[in-house]
């Protein structure tokens, strides 16, 4: 068979799989956003019976010979090669693990969700302890499979993101734990910053319409998405052609869904950058965790926590919310969004000590899977980092070891692409401030159509073509330089502590 | 294999479809309820890798030796026996569709949609009937692949209703024809019922919540279920578990909203009626269109349209409207969702001259796969049966030939169910009253919870075990009976209109 037949083989079956995954993502966000309650049941079957189709389609013995067959092929063009390479990566991947245990794993999960939800019910780490156990055992066993050079943690943070290990990894968190302190203990010795008034009543209506207002000005483009409240604020795509994204209002807390709507916003963008034409296919997927949290980031808080931005959108907040802002400056609501504080939820902490929750997760994760920490010693192990990082001690187990829902997926190796993510960010948005020398006055003036198209042409149509350390380099002249964030924040924060 | 293993793989097999068909279906409801523009082609591809795996699973020669494998077996019970039967049926009547000509199907019904669609923005028949005449010409080699004694008509008719033919249809209209023009007459000679305070301003939010307080009172689960908004009024189901209706609202109509809010709750109460056990295999499906239309039109217009309904709920939708209604007393209110009026679009007419709407359909159907009637003069054809059926001739062809979506799917067959369905409803209400001696009282007092468990017991526990005549014999000791419905009519009618 010629190469364009055999080529034309691939992407259909391909496209295939993807339609089901596609599909899945529907069920999945009808069930966290629409469903009732009766509904979980039956919803629980046909996701798994999706997943296993989808499953077996690319794990298929025809599916492998199809891409090695392919991948020997010289006469492919660039885009053709990449995607046959991405796809047989995955594929050997896959391959390494047997059916029984990708059963066992889902199984486990689900036993796993169960537990943590009781856990938390009841805030009484021990009834989730037994099942994580359980599941450690079954990631060691997939680091096993998977094989690794260095460390077992290594096999499982490649899943997330690929070429990160525990060397790269501790060598950008040892900078986290060196550089980090010295700034936030000058911030803690200058005058703090107001936020209080966050904390009013804010109508859950003024507070959506302005959210949608942001988005849209941001480019979100709500002919290919929309926006619906849920528990945990998320963004998922069916296609680059309907990308949709969550947030929460909370009426007494103003700060709940205005940058999660900005954060899922940024996700969103990239999702809806990725190309069409590639839809299914490696090169229409996001290229890794990081890069995709490095999206988010970049609005969220380059763009939507600066002063630029809300020098353009502060106006208009105060005519949703009059009263609430009367006696509050754009200084003050600038300084008060950024306030640097210690805080024992990850989703809530600032720019800053959000690190040290990250940190802590890495830590943790690592003596887990490498075995010098048991889960049964995890709470005390927990409690004893955030007073050493944080300086704070949770008093239960729901503000503690039980507020995350990764290990409960057994996703293992997660938690670092959330900083990375930050750190990639501030390159990216510096990257682009140099290409854009007006963006900062384009932001002042709530355009943000440049800054998009730069992150179009320069990250989000690639799709997965590089890797994230190649795609910053080839975007900024550099892999992950903690210096930039460093930089960044040491510029940011002491506009708004007036530290040295 | 002994028969328990047999059985057991049957049911995961068959389940394993039924995953896909209702993943489609929350596909199909997020496309009509939220789904944004641009997901359209997306979403297309989808649906259609959805359609076509579930398709092979159910017509794969495996699963066919499987299916007459458990045939043939005599240790099953009765369960299992009639799931067997059914499931070996539905099989066969597949297998009979080559793969090739289901596409085609499938195509056409996408390039006929996209005509309707055109055709209704211009108003200009002409534009779809090039497509429909490819679409009748497919239906009628469905009709030759399928088999038929009499009248090709006969084996899409099947489809729909098994059982139902052109000479039993044939009866049942001729009654209509018979019957139902007399008592036209007489209403039309009597004083007229006022309608008019229906079109009013009547807030959305208002209409919406008195809604959901009657499909409560009804009996429909919210945590079962839920209501959206959506261009066109349905049901859809994903499992006993998760049954969602939909409907539109007109803030200057109030007739849009309620009724069809009543009448999806009806079928929707089926739905989530049918045994949870018997999930994706026949006995846990409805029995027919027309059972699951005598369950829609039974709460819609036996309970729905009746005085003692509205005693009890009038001073309810008072509270909400109370300027609208200040002049409108019950009884005014009750005659006024009651009035007679020939009318274009079948949506819209009331429960006496729907049947001419239908029985046209009919008509033009039978002409059209029996190949009397051509395309190319369908639209004369529909204005000439709308003058002397109903005495009534569309001006243009949105309010004619255009105003049905079911030609599109190819659904040929599926109009009389229609009819078929009032007129089991009817029986089926009588037959709640005869059994239930209270239950005129019990409806005036907003109680409708013996009605909904009578259903249950006889009608819905039973999927599709018995064909629509085998259930109505079995549950009113008679099959369909049109004396029954048009006595109903003549009680109703009589006094709304103060006829002899």
């Amino acid at each position: 068979m010629n190469t364009t037949e055999l080529y034309q083989q691939y992407k259909e079956q391909t496209q295939k799989a993807a339609d089901l995954q596609y599909a899945s993502a529907v069920l999945g966000w009808d069930q966290e956003v629409y469903m009732p309650q009766k509904g979980f049941g039956a919803r629980g079957r046909q996701l798994a019976t999706l997943a296993t189709l989808a499953h077996e389609m690319v794990t298929s013995g025809t599916y492998g010979d199809l891409l090695r067959e392919l991948s020997q092929r010289n006469d492919l063009n660039d885009e053709q090669q990449n995607n046959i390479r991405l796809s047989l990566e995955d594929y050997e991947k896959n391959a390494k693990l047997p059916t029984e245990f990708v059963d066992k794993i889902t199984q486990q999960t689900s036993a796993s969700y169960d537990a943590w939800l009781r856990a938390r019910k009841e805030n009484d780490y021990s009834i989730y302890a037994p099942e994580l156990e359980k599941m450690i055992a079954l990631k060691k066993q997939q680091a096993e499979l998977y094989g690794y050079k260095e460390h077992p943690y290594d096999a499982l943070l490649d899943e997330y993101e690929k070429g990160a290990t525990v060397s790269l990894l501790d060598g950008v968190f040892e900078k986290v734990k060196a550089e980090l302190p010295g700034l936030l203990k000058k911030i803690a010795n200058a005058p703090q910053v107001d936020a209080s008034f966050f904390h009013q009543e804010f109508l859950k209506d003024a507070q959506w319409n302005f959210s949608l207002d942001v988005l849209r000005q941001m480019g979100y483009d709500f002919e290919a998405g929309r926006q619906d409240i849920s528990e945990h604020p998320f963004t998922t795509s069916f296609a680059a052609t309907d990308v949709r994204v969550t947030t929460r209002v909370n009426e007494q807390d103003y700060t709940s869904l205005l940058w999660s709507s900005i954060h899922e916003g940024g996700h969103a963008l990239y999702e809806q950058g990725l190309p069409e034409s590639q839809y299914g296919l490696p090169l229409g997927a996001a290229a890794s965790l990081a890069v995709h949290e490095s999206q988010s980031r970049l609005w969220e808080n380059c763009v939507g926590r600066s002063l630029d931005f809300w020098t353009f959108f502060y106006p208009k907040l105060k005519t949703y919310f009059p009263q609430q802002l009367e006696k509050t400056s754009v200084q003050d609501f600038y300084k008060g969004m950024n306030q640097v504080k210690s805080s024992l939820i990850r989703t809530e902490a600032d720019e800053i000590t959000y690190h040290f929750h990250v940190l802590i997760r890495y830590e943790i994760e690592k003596a887990l899977i490498g075995g010098t920490l048991s889960p049964k010693d995890l709470k005390e192990t927990w409690n004893d980092y955030y007073e050493k990082y944080l300086g704070v001690r949770p008093n239960d187990d729901k503000h503690g070891v039980l507020q995350d829902v990764h290990w409960c997926h057994g996703s293992f190796g997660y938690f670092p692409t959330y900083s990375l993510g930050s750190f990639y960010a501030a390159q990216y948005f510096g990257q682009a401030a140099n290409v854009i020398p007006s963006l900062h006055e384009e932001i002042k003036n709530g355009v943000t159509g440049n800054l998009l198209h730069w992150l179009r042409e320069n990250i989000h149509q690639y799709g997965r073509r590089y890797t994230s350390e190649e795609l910053c380099k080839k975007v900024t002249g550099k892999g992950l330089d903690f210096s930039v964030f460093m930089n960044y924040l040491q510029q940011k924060y002491s506009g708004i502590y007036a530290i040295g």
